[in-house]
């Protein structure tokens, strides 16, 4: 009965609400018997391209967990390749189930296989849990793939690109906050410490930021304390933490009631997607708190451009970098519309992604 | 509430059970606000080639509802063209929404956009409330569309071919049931006057069967009336009818616990798709009542085999009938497979369409 009562709360015994309320164009659930495939496809807008975006494997609690998360993701994905102004649209996909113990070359080309079918309306690449070596084995089934092995064409891993870009929008909330962009001895508390954290902890070491650093795995906080000189909080002292700036780098979610209650800081800047658990309640929240918060959609669109040029066949790391740093001034911008408009920086964020959406779909009419 | 209750006893609040339980390979939830199109493609099994299946369009209770639809009727077509000897697999489509109200042109072409999106895993053609004018819009956005009128090149409409399967499918049940597939004189009841009922009353009429129809619609019971002498049977009245055949042709479950309680007659043969409510405890009521129960996947495949040949490039009106009337003999088939294993003739039909596909399955792997 349990279970129950979350579907209704979450208002989504009917199977098309979230479908229908985000606006998404379609939902592909995958099964394969013999390899255990379970996954979605969440296709959320195509009008600037193909949708594109990663795909995570998560063991959800259950099925209902797993489209909410691929259908919020593909709506992300859409804003942030709005607001990244590339040429494609929204998408993501999920494989429900634990990594470490189903994961191996037949799920992964399985998987590939539905990705092909359907037919390059969405194009996958990288999230939690996949390696550029699985984005191999989904190339062996379908073209439909980005964030391939760079000795494959591809643009290789995106990872340094996501946490450049985030870099790039946290010194422009510093620039906002403190008048300056140096973030030299301001303490940034990196929570999560996978592929995209472990990038960012280096840029922020390399500037002289005093880090420290949360995970639920030991395992990769010995990675990080191995190498770079950092505290560890724990996994459930982070938003009691004392910190100048919080970097959500985990899954998203991480700012809700709970943690908005404690949380202590000047800047909320991060590379996980979905952070606010309610994007208008708990984003009014950070504004009243007096936090400046960063949209995660905008400033994590680092990842997405180094694939987008994979994919757009004219790659290179100079470009990435290059488009990657225009979430400075981006940040910026979304920073004095909310200012000016009294709304939050992700809605004037949202604002921005969706006209732009807008007035391409315009363009794509026949004359 | 009542609907909450009745998705649990469906056992699918988890949004993959029905999938995995019917083992589906993938389901594909397709939605437009412009055009206000919700629809569901479901893919069952592709092991023989493409699936197929026609689009049904049904303003249904519930989302769930019309998922539960679509997953028992593509697992269904799996079972019908695979039975029927054809080289593809099963899938099906629902539109959900009233016919009357809401299909125009607009929403059958973003609907036809939806089936090319899956790029040839899904063929569509004609079910309930669909018409050869509907393939028509839909041809226009995708290939992948079959039973097309015969101006554009198209097989045109199945529902005279259904009928003659079932019409075979009804003399082969007499002959078992009474050593005579003569229909002159016997008392059958034709449920449901759309475009397959009609036909079947034309062969029924002029081999001299006593026909009475039943429909709930009443500008549907006038047409047949103006045409052919039939009695006519009151909607709720079907079950307790006197009848010697009972033939199904509206929807599917009416083979259920209420109407096997009062059903007296000596076989059923009709049209409908999944008529067995309960495919296990209904087909095994009917097996111990002494009703006679010609399997509905079997002998009403005559519309798909119709569509199959177009879809194969090598159509002709004598090679359907010619495919059409082989039901009869394996309605024989199955009736003797049922009576040597102590099975219901459904589950003998059931192993024969699944070892087809066992059996090719294993042709297609590479040598």
């Amino acid at each position: 009965m349990i279970e129950l009562t979350e579907t209704m709360n979450n208002e989504s015994v009917s199977i098309f609400s979230g479908i229908e309320e985000m606006n998404h164009e379609q939902v592909v659930l995958c099964h394969d018997k013999k390899t255990g495939l379970k996954a979605i496809i969440a296709i959320h807008n195509t009008v600037l391209g193909p949708s594109m975006g990663g795909t995570r494997m998560w063991n959800y609690a259950s099925d209902q967990d797993a489209l909410t998360d691929a259908l919020r993701l593909s709506r992300g994905m859409t804003l942030k390749n709005s607001i990244a102004g590339l040429n494609i649209g929204g998408g993501k996909a999920v494989i429900i189930g634990d990594a470490k113990k189903i994961k191996n070359e037949a799920l992964m080309r399985r998987f590939g296989k539905f990705v092909h079918s359907v037919a390059g309306k969405y194009y996958t690449a990288e999230d939690v849990n996949m390696t550029t070596r699985d984005m191999e084995y989904i190339r062996m089934e379908t073209p439909y793939v980005t964030g391939l092995p760079e000795y494959m064409g591809g643009a290789g891993d995106p990872s340094p690109y996501t946490a450049y870009g985030v870099y790039m929008g946290m010194k422009a909330s510093a620039k906002k906050a403190y008048g300056s962009d140096d973030l030299h001895g301001k303490k940034v508390l990196v929570q999560g410490t996978g592929n995209v954290g472990k990038h960012l902890i280096e840029f922020l070491t390399k500037e002289g930021a005093k880090v420290s650093i949360s995970d639920i795995f030991e395992d990769k906080i010995k990675q990080i304390t191995d190498h770079f000189k950092v505290d560890v909080v724990d996994a459930d002292k982070v938003a009691s933490a004392n910190m100048d700036i919080y970097a959500p780098c985990a899954l998203g979610g991480t700012l809700n009631d709970e943690s908005l209650d404690l949380l202590q800081c000047d800047i909320v800047a991060g590379a996980a997607n979905n952070q606010l658990l309610d994007e208008v309640r708990h984003g009014q929240a950070l504004l009243e708190k007096g936090i400046l918060y960063a949209p995660d959609f905008l400033i994590n669109g680092g990842g997405i451009t180094n694939v987008y040029y994979e994919y757009a066949g004219n790659h290179s790391r100079e470009r990435v970098m290059a488009q990657t740093e225009l979430i400075y001034d981006t940040t910026l911008n979304v920073y004095d519309l909310s200012q000016k408009s009294g709304q939050t920086p992700h809605a004037s964020a949202i604002k921005i992604a969706e006209e732009r959406i807008q007035s391409i779909g315009n363009i794509k009419l026949p004359l």
